[in-house]
């Protein structure tokens, strides 16, 4: 960059943030971050609000892979070479994620990746973060945010929305536009339990999968830790007959635990206490447009589209975002062409990623474990194989590809209308030659 | 109601709100209006924000009916018996609303109807308007609103919240819940232009008439009033080729005028000057949930859903709120029960009216006056007089019955099914009965 140095000011230092800040900084700006939570490296776990860990998968694999970061990271995470789902009857199924050696996900801790974002950025000389100062203005036209304790306005010719899914600044910079707004909640909350090691540090469930107790009424996924625990969330109703407003007593969860999950129970000896401890998680779908003024605001991560966790693709996505708002920065000099190249080249994708996470909603709520869903799943990795360069699953192309959402899906259904096609010509084929054949016979 | 007096506050005293605390004082409640607008009854018509003149349909005449007001209003309104299509080459055609006497529309001025509603309210004596008074703070489960000038707390039994699409009363109803919230702007916008009368108060148009000029581009409705001029509403892009922000100039309006209603020009002789000097009104469609709070807090009219303009609604919507409020008020003891059957009777349908206002868009853009729509009007009426209690176009079942929204649609899509079976049937026979005339002539 020529002429003087230009201000950035990212509000939020969330994963998206901290890698926004990283960015922002390589293409020469003056970083300042704004939080209103604590210092994630001295606060300890509570102050991030959510310790959940998460799939990192070629997505956000390729954005921490440009900022330098990717060893690194999968240098703290655990490999998931497919998922575990475990049946009703106490039985499990390995599905391995991929059929090549790279497609499998990777857990990492959010908290561990979030500490090494926000390390990473702020060694550099450049970028300096603001724990404890919570947004209370921003003025699009001016390139102007007011943050409180104390009390300042602060000028930037750039400032980054990364403030989550109720973000404050998206609020400001579509305060009176002809805003699209739309949130859904899903009636379904999660909470965090645990699987602790067993004695000696060993895992009591194979380690390197992600595991799976499907089910109408609950969902249990659980992601390994490196010390050989793994850490689970609970899907379920808010209330209803089966839901976190019904178990409020141990009875209660012992119940609903030996019926949903029988061989979860035994796992979990903290079950009753987390669950009656842990805070339940609300589950939000947003999707918004603009995602920028001019060439001074835009958003990026939740604040710019929520999805549902089904897809294992909230994170990945957010990461996605700061790599192609950098690589719009580097290929438009003009910045206000950059920010809308940006939301042009995102927001159509990520409108279809909130779609494919509701539909996962479904899928690992009961299809997982469904003879029909087996055989599907078979039948896709099977055709891999024979077409690897044809035939692409869909949860491939998602999880181990970075075509952008949008363009997968339109894939897999080019695909799915081919093969559909391909059947009907071949059992005509089949029907015409069986004919012949037995005309043969018959002369 | 036996025991002691209830307080219902009403935020809001739009049309809906004026309606409700008719309604409520009806049922006993001493009803508090607070509004943050001065009295309209004598500020003039620039205090409500808005002075369009309206459609009033079936729904909202039998709302008015049943507060005793529909005589009173209809002697203010001017009845429109159809539509007036204006075609590009100046000439028009006139399109009945409906084949029965009663089925017409009455266009009343807005502000006319509203003193009428705040006139009939406040004469009742347990009825009292604040003007002036904005919310400011509403507790759910108090039952309390905040209302500056002077700042007040006030108690409530039942907070009904009338305050329009960005209703301040929904924000606190809603905090902190999971609600599902969606609004969505039109690229168009709006503003009010004027037919004046003719010399001697003379209409220069067919008055008992809505005048529609059709338009990819632009699309203007006139309504008419009492001393023989008509309110026009012109619609078109904010932005772009051909839009308000083109229209910077009289030249360019001229242009614009010449080449998109050159019959209109003249009957317009303000046209420049009013569009240089009206605000731009902007449309929007919201649909949310919940649209109440236990037993304490609900919401009716724009506060609830709005949506767009073109299918001449959501006046009409409004005031059915009131009615089915009020019918589920008079059916549930328990207002808690009363208040989720008003929601459960009511959301499904506004949802629906939502999308068949947003289509009501595309037909009146362009297809009004192309000949397979003016076809298909007419086969609608053709059919509709064959088979008057069989078929009932989907104007009708909206405009002209009191039919629930969703299922006026269900019905009309079983008509066309039904008539679609018909037609396939009926070609069939005629095909086999050529047929044997054939064969009988051949032997």
């Amino acid at each position: 960059m020529t002429g003087p140095q230009e201000h950035a000011v990212v509000v939020g230092a969330g994963l998206a943030g901290s890698l926004t800040a990283v960015f922002l900084a390589r293409r020469g700006y003056r970083v300042s971050v704004y939080e209103r939570r604590p210092d994630p490296r001295t606060a300890g776990t509570a102050a991030t609000g959510r310790s959940i860990n998460l799939g990192l998968s070629a997505r956000g694999m390729a954005a921490l892979d440009e900022a330098g970061l990717l060893d690194a990271v999968l240098a703290r995470g655990v490999p998931m070479r497919g998922r575990v789902v475990h049946r009703p009857d106490g039985t499990t199924r390995f599905q391995p994620y991929g059929v090549r050696e790279h497609e499998i996900l990777h857990s990492v801790l959010r908290d561990d990746l979030l500490r090494l974002l926000v390390d990473t950025a702020s060694a550099h000389p450049d970028v300096s973060f603001h724990f404890g100062r919570t947004l209370t203005g921003l003025d699009r036209d001016k390139g102007t945010v007011e943050v409180a304790d104390p009390a300042e306005t602060v000028e930037a010719d750039l400032i980054v929305g990364a403030d989550g899914v109720f973000s404050a600044a998206r609020r400001h910079l579509q305060h009176g536009l002809r805003a699209d707004y739309a949130q859904e909640f899903l009636p379904w909350g999660y909470t965090e339990l645990t699987i602790p090691a067993g004695p000696g540090g060993v895992p009591r469930v194979r380690l390197e999968a992600l595991h799976v107790w499907p089910g109408e009424d609950a969902l249990m996924v659980a992601h390994p830790n490196r010390d050989g625990s793994l850490t689970c969330s609970l899907f379920m109703a808010h209330e209803g007959p089966v839901s976190f407003a019904a178990l409020r007593d141990r009875a209660a969860i012992h119940a609903f635990a030996d019926a949903a999950f029988p061989d979860a129970r035994e796992l979990m000896p903290d079950l009753a206490d987390e669950l009656l401890a842990h805070p339940v998680g609300r589950l939000v779908t947003v999707r918004t447009a603009p995602w920028r003024h001019e060439d001074r605001v835009v958003l990026v991560g939740d604040a710019a589209h929520a999805v549902y966790p089904f897809f294992g693709q909230g994170m990945n996505a957010a990461f996605e975002d700061c790599l192609v708002l950098d690589a719009c920065l580097g290929r438009h000099p003009d910045r206000g062409t950059a920010l809308a190249a940006y939301e042009a080249a995102r927001r159509p994708h990520t409108d279809v990623l909130a779609d494919l996470s509701a539909a996962n909603f479904t899928e690992l709520r009961a299809r997982v474990h469904r003879p029909g869903y087996v055989l599907a799943a078979a039948a896709d990795r099977a055709l891999s194989r024979l077409l690897p360069h044809r035939w692409v699953p869909l949860y491939t192309l998602v999880a181990h590809t970075t075509t952008p959402y949008a363009d997968a899906l339109a894939r897999v259904r080019r695909q799915r209308r081919a093969l559909a096609a391909a059947v009907t010509v071949g059992t005509a084929v089949a029907v015409l030659a069986a004919r012949l054949s037995l005309r043969g016979r018959a002369c």
